[in-house]
C-alpha cells in the first residue's frame, strides 16, 4: 500500500507528461522526473520536481514509475537498459498505443518482477489533476488497488480489468467517438456558420443534444447485446430519409458532405442488410461485417 | 395570447403526431386530431381527443394547429384546400423538412393571414411531453410568445430567431452530430466487442465521455468564431497519431474502417492546409472549403 503521498517518479515531459508532473506535485507527493532533453525537467524544478539525471537514476528514485512517452519504441528503449531496476516497483504505462503493445510490455514487466498497470488518459493536458477527467487502468486489480490513491491525484481512476489490452482498447473506442463528435459537430457549425450562426450561438445546443444522444446510447446498448433492435423510437428508414435533408442543406451551402454521404451509406448498407424497420443500434451489424451489404 | 389549456388541433398521427397529441392531453388541452386514415384519431379519441372528419373541421377547432406529417408534400396536400380557414390562427408546422420549404410556407401561411411557426423535435416519440427535451422553434418572435405556454406541454420551447429556416437548419445540423456520435460510438462498440466486452458495460464510460466531449465542444466554438485556432491542448498533427491506433485496432478485429479512415483523410487535409499544429477545430476550414486540400 502507498500512503497519500507516497513518491512517485514521471518519465516523459511532453505536455501531457509535465502536466502528470504537475499534478503530483500538486497533491504533494514527492516527485522525480526524467525527460530525453533536460530542458522540461529544469522547468518543473522550479515547482519542486527532483530531476534525475539518468533513467537508471529515475526508476530508482520511487516505487512507482508513472511513463508517457511517444510511443512504444521510446519507451521500451528508455526502460529496458535498466529493466532490472523495474524489480518490485510498479510501471504505470500511460503511453499511447495497441492493445497487442499494452500486453506485450506487460508480460515484459512481468518477466522482471515488476508491476504494471497500462492507462489511458481521457482528457487533455489542461483537464489533468481534475477529480471529474477519466484516467483508464487495465492490469492486476492488485496493483491498481495498491496505487489507486496515488493515480487520484491525476483524475479518476477508473480499472477495467485485469487484461492489460483494455485501457488501449477503450482508449480508441473512446476516441473513435470524440472525432466522430466533433467532425460532426464542425460540419453542422459549418452548416449553420453558412446562415451566419456563430460557432458560440450553435454550440449550447450541439453540447444540450449530446445529452439526448447519450440518452440513445444507454436505450440502444441492451439492443446490441442482445441482438434486437426494435424500431420503437425511430427506424433505420425515418433516419435515411432525414439524412437526404441535411445532405442536401450542406451541398446548397458548399459544406463539404463527404461525413454525411458516409453515414448516409452506412445507414443504406443497415436497410440492405434488412434492418429497415429497426433502430439505428442495428447499424452496428453492417460494422462489424465491413464486406456484408456493400 | 393563449391560456394554459387553449384548444389545440394536431393534423397527422404518425409515431410522432400521436406522442405530440398525447401530451397536449395530458396537460388538459382540448385537442381535436385529424389523420389521412381514421385509425390512429380513434385510439386517441379514447384517450380524450376529438376526431375531425375533415381537414376544414380540424383547422377551424381550435386557434393552434400543430402539423407533424411526412413532408411538405403531404403538409401542403392537406392543407392548401382550407386555406381560407387558417386566417387569424396559427400553424405550428413541426414537418421535417427544408430550410427553404419553411421559408416557403411562412411565406405562404403570412398570404393567408395566418401565424406560422416552424419547429424540429430533438427527440424520438417517447420523449415528448418531457420538460428536458429541446423543441426548436423559428419564426415570429410574438406568435412564439403567444403559444409558448402550450408549446411547453410537448417539452422545452426553444426560439432560435425570426427567420423561419432556421429550426431546420438547426435541425439538420444536430441530427448529423447525433448520426456522427452514433456511428462513432457503435463503431467503439464493435471494437470492444471483438474483446468480449459488453455494449451495456463500455456504454457507461461513452456517455460520461461525451460530458468531456462537449467540454471540447465549448473551448473551441470561440476558436472558429475568431479564425484561429491554437493546438495549446492537443494538435491535429497529434490526433493523427492516435487515430492509426484505431484503424490498426479495427482492421486487427474485422471491423469496418470507413469512418476512422475517413476521419483521419479529414484531418490530414487539415494538416496539408496547414493545421498541424492548430486544435482540432481547424478541421472546419476543409469542411466549409470541400476542394481546398484534397
Amino acid at each position: 500500500m502507498t500512503s497519500d503521498h507516497s513518491a512517485v517518479t514521471v518519465i516523459g515531459l511532453g505536455s501531457m507528461g509535465s502536466a502528470l508532473a504537475t499534478a503530483l506535485l500538486d497533491r504533494g507527493h514527492p516527485t522525480t522526473v526524467w525527460n530525453r532533453t533536460a530542458r522540461r525537467a529544469e522547468a518543473l524544478a522550479t515547482r519542486g520536481a527532483r530531476p534525475a539525471v539518468t533513467p537508471g537514476e529515475a526508476v530508482t528514485a520511487s516505487p512507482l514509475i508513472v511513463a508517457c512517452v511517444l510511443d512504444y519504441g521510446a519507451l521500451h528503449g528508455i526502460l529496458e537498459p535498466v529493466g532490472g531496476s523495474l524489480e518490485g516497483r510498479t510501471l504505470v504505462n500511460l503511453t499511447s498505443g495497441s492493445p497487442e503493445q499494452a500486453r506485450e510490455t506487460a508480460a515484459w514487466a512481468r518477466s522482471l518482477g515488476a508491476g504494471y498497470l497500462d492507462g489511458a488518459i481521457m482528457t487533455t493536458p489542461p483537464g489533468v489533476g481534475s477529480p471529474e477527467m477519466m484516467f483508464l487502468y487495465s492490469g492486476s486489480p492488485e496493483v491498481f488497488e495498491a496505487h489507486r490513491p496515488t493515480l487520484a491525484a491525476l483524475g479518476d481512476p477508473v480499472h477495467l480489468g485485469a487484461d492489460p489490452g483494455l485501457a488501449s482498447l477503450y482508449d480508441a473506442a473512446l476516441l473513435g467517438l470524440m472525432w466522430s463528435a466533433l467532425t460532426g459537430w464542425l460540419h453542422g457549425t459549418a452548416l449553420v456558420g453558412a446562415e451566419k450562426t456563430e460557432a458560440t450561438a450553435f454550440t449550447p445546443f450541439a453540447v444540450r443534444w449530446l445529452t439526448a444522444v447519450g440518452g440513445f446510447m444507454t436505450a440502444y446498448a441492451p439492443q446490441v447485446d442482445a441482438g434486437l433492435y426494435p424500431g420503437d423510437d425511430a427506424t433505420v428508414d425515418v433516419q435515411i430519409a432525414a439524412v437526404d435533408h441535411l445532405v442536401h442543406a450542406a451541398a446548397a451551402r458548399g459544406v463539404d458532405n463527404a461525413l454525411p454521404e458516409l453515414l448516409k451509406h452506412t445507414m443504406e448498407r443497415a436497410r440492405a442488410a434488412g434492418h429497415g424497420s429497426d433502430s439505428y443500434a442495428s447499424v452496428i451489424e453492417v460494422l462489424r461485417n465491413p464486406e456484408g451489404g456493400r
